[in-house]
């Protein structure tokens, strides 16, 4: 996701509308920690995630980006930071025992005398508790307020950009799906059928090279589907067992999840009952989903289609996908669920998330969309009934 | 990485020097959120570390899986716990912003009377800032130990079973590394390449299935490799210009990872000498390996090497490896560097990581390899050299 895929004015616009979130939240100094955030404000795009890194966000000037020196390299070459905004922590302190990164980001905070109404992204896999004790004890708790998800707010709304993006993650993800559906055989190993879907999201299409997804593919088979996140195994492709796979295509770091259901067989009435009531909720909500409209009133499509059909969905029906960095494709702001009154906005995107988990077995048809004047519309064109083939 | 893997008597083991550890630190109530350490503790397996999720062990009884209420199932599935001991957090606070689910974890720590004396992974992708502060609050600041690194420093000297998952994950990186080797072309879009990688990986060797590694490929070429962290694009492979593949097979969720570095044309006198630097540095390493030595005195052979060559290598230069789940493929506890004076055991894995980044180039040669009384033994066997093909 090199910084060129936009241009100078979207990233101003993003540092624009982070710093008036920050000023609404009495933030000097922002510290940007989640890898999407980072690479949301200067394109920065590595696997240095495991190591601390962020991006410092004060209230003038250019960001600063903060990481490892072995990092700096890629920081240069992927951000478009000028070069006094990279800043280091000392390569021997990589997780040593007696020292802790955020020690030097201290130092650098206290040279650029950036030490009050610091924001920082409390609960994010690569803030951890460490490093806010560190940052606690040098400058105060009281001093550090939780901007968690402020920068993932201001990303909710795409650009036009960031939906070319998208699409063509769109593209890549009917690419794998359609890879998925010629390769489900019975008596097929599941792995075997894995590694192709894997290779033609990365080979992808003419022009359209691939990327890593932020999640690696959930393909559970019969039983093993009642549990909602397990990977795959070497099990065979069984005769009257439901597999589904939920994976998305990944385009510049910018991710289209699409989840679908295949069966060996004939499925029974259950699983039938089950998609009937699945792709109603889908049409439902894409007719539902315009700007003004809350995420609960649209996730209502969702309980009321299974509810007609007898079930009960006892889990959210979607969230925002967009930019990501592994372990989660979501945006973690709003979802699509009771409760929550956010009002959708043209340009969100979302991952509807009308799975069933019963005990027995699962069932996912999923779809990611956009919100426009009309509703929603898909962002891929994927068949979405249960793909079935001959049991013997 | 079903628990199945290993048997009972391994589990106990695992589980009585984990509560040594922690009666030494004077801990009672152990909450492990690593997912490697949950797997290594109970075997559970699934992509659901992106939401909080915990085993916790007492001083006595079963360890207790805790996480999201659609994830029991997974447990249920991939643990060898008893029902009773699958605790969870209700689904409809994920991602919630009033709600947290370590709430549901502090209700759950006093039914069971274990409120004093607890352990967290305070410096751990999957225990948040926020997760402690719920914690602290409920149950006060002074009652939490830092046990980072305690179940990992555990794991570092592997049992038989677990050797031969490596060696297993061993097959399969050499398998990706041929494939790598066999799709090296000039002018090749190297995304086409990663693909092919990824997918021997997967699909694996007969009764060889192989699983998702930690850490995507890393592959930078040219300048791109004076970088350590860049993962891929479609440049095409262009003459005169070193890429390196860092990559792992992974088996059942155990690692082996191996770089090898690839050349079109014929490298040039510096990159040679690099790659002579390495290829000593890694015979010396083996040489010295063996139980009793220290982490920093096998480092040496290594910074020595390069310095014979007139290179300083200015990072760490390996650290251990075994079972992982994403962002990362090593265990974080010792670390082959100077000042790192940890006695190497028998059994211990580590990847040892000879790399050498200029401003122009970069190259890697490593290896994953095992401590035995005779010296370092690698768990892979791929071929070192700089593999190199015409450049026209």
């Amino acid at each position: 996701m090199p910084a060129s895929d936009f241009s100078t004015n979207e990233y101003n616009a993003r540092i624009a509308k982070t710093r008036i979130a920050m000023t609404e939240q009495g933030i000097d100094t922002l510290i940007v920690a989640d890898p999407s955030n980072m690479a949301w404000l200067t394109g920065y795009d590595g696997w240095s995630f495991y190591v601390p890194q962020a991006v410092i966000l004060h209230a003038a000037g250019d960001p600063v980006w903060w990481g490892r020196t072995q990092d700096r390299p890629g920081a240069a070459q992927t951000t478009w930071l000028p070069a006094d905004n990279l800043l280091d922590w000392p390569e021997e302190h990589v997780q040593h025992p007696d020292h802790h990164p955020y020690e030097a980001l201290v130092t650098h905070l206290r040279d650029r005398g950036w030490t009050k109404s610091l924001g920082v992204e409390m609960d994010n896999y690569y803030y951890s508790a460490a490093s806010h004790r560190v940052l606690s004890d040098a400058l105060g708790a009281d001093n550090i307020a939780d901007a968690t998800g402020l920068v993932n707010w201001q990303r909710a709304v795409k650009s036009d950009a960031e939906l070319l993006m998208m699409r063509k993650a769109g593209r890549l993800s009917a690419h794998m799906h359609a890879t998925l559906r010629a390769g489900f055989k019975l008596g097929r190993p599941k792995h075997e059928l894995v590694a192709e879907v894997q290779a033609a999201g990365i080979a992808g299409l003419h022009d359209l090279p691939g990327d890593y997804a932020a999640i690696a593919p959930i393909a559970p088979s019969g039983r093993e589907a009642s549990a909602s996140h397990i990977t795959w195994n070497n099990r065979p492709l069984t005769a009257n067992e439901a597999t589904y796979f939920e994976i998305s295509g990944c385009y510049h770091r910018y991710h289209c999840p699409i989840s679908r259901t295949l069966f060996v067989g004939e499925p029974p009435a259950d699983i039938r009952r089950a998609e009937e009531a699945v792709l109603s909720a889908i049409a439902d909500t894409f007719a539902a989903a315009k700007p003004g409209t809350t995420c609960e009133d649209v996730a209502a499509c969702v309980y009321e289609s299974f509810a007609r059909a007898g079930y009960v969905k006892g889990n959210r029906t979607g969230y925002p996908v967009g930019l990501s960095y592994p372990p989660d494709w979501g945006e973690r702001t709003m979802s699509l669920r009771p409760g929550d009154t956010t009002p959708l906005k043209e340009n969100m995107t979302f991952h509807l998330m009308p799975g069933l988990w019963t005990p027995d077995w699962g069932v996912a048809i999923t779809e990611s969309f956009v919100i426009t004047p009309t509703g929603g519309q898909p962002l891929a064109d994927i068949p979405r009934e249960i793909h079935t083939i001959p049991s013997a």
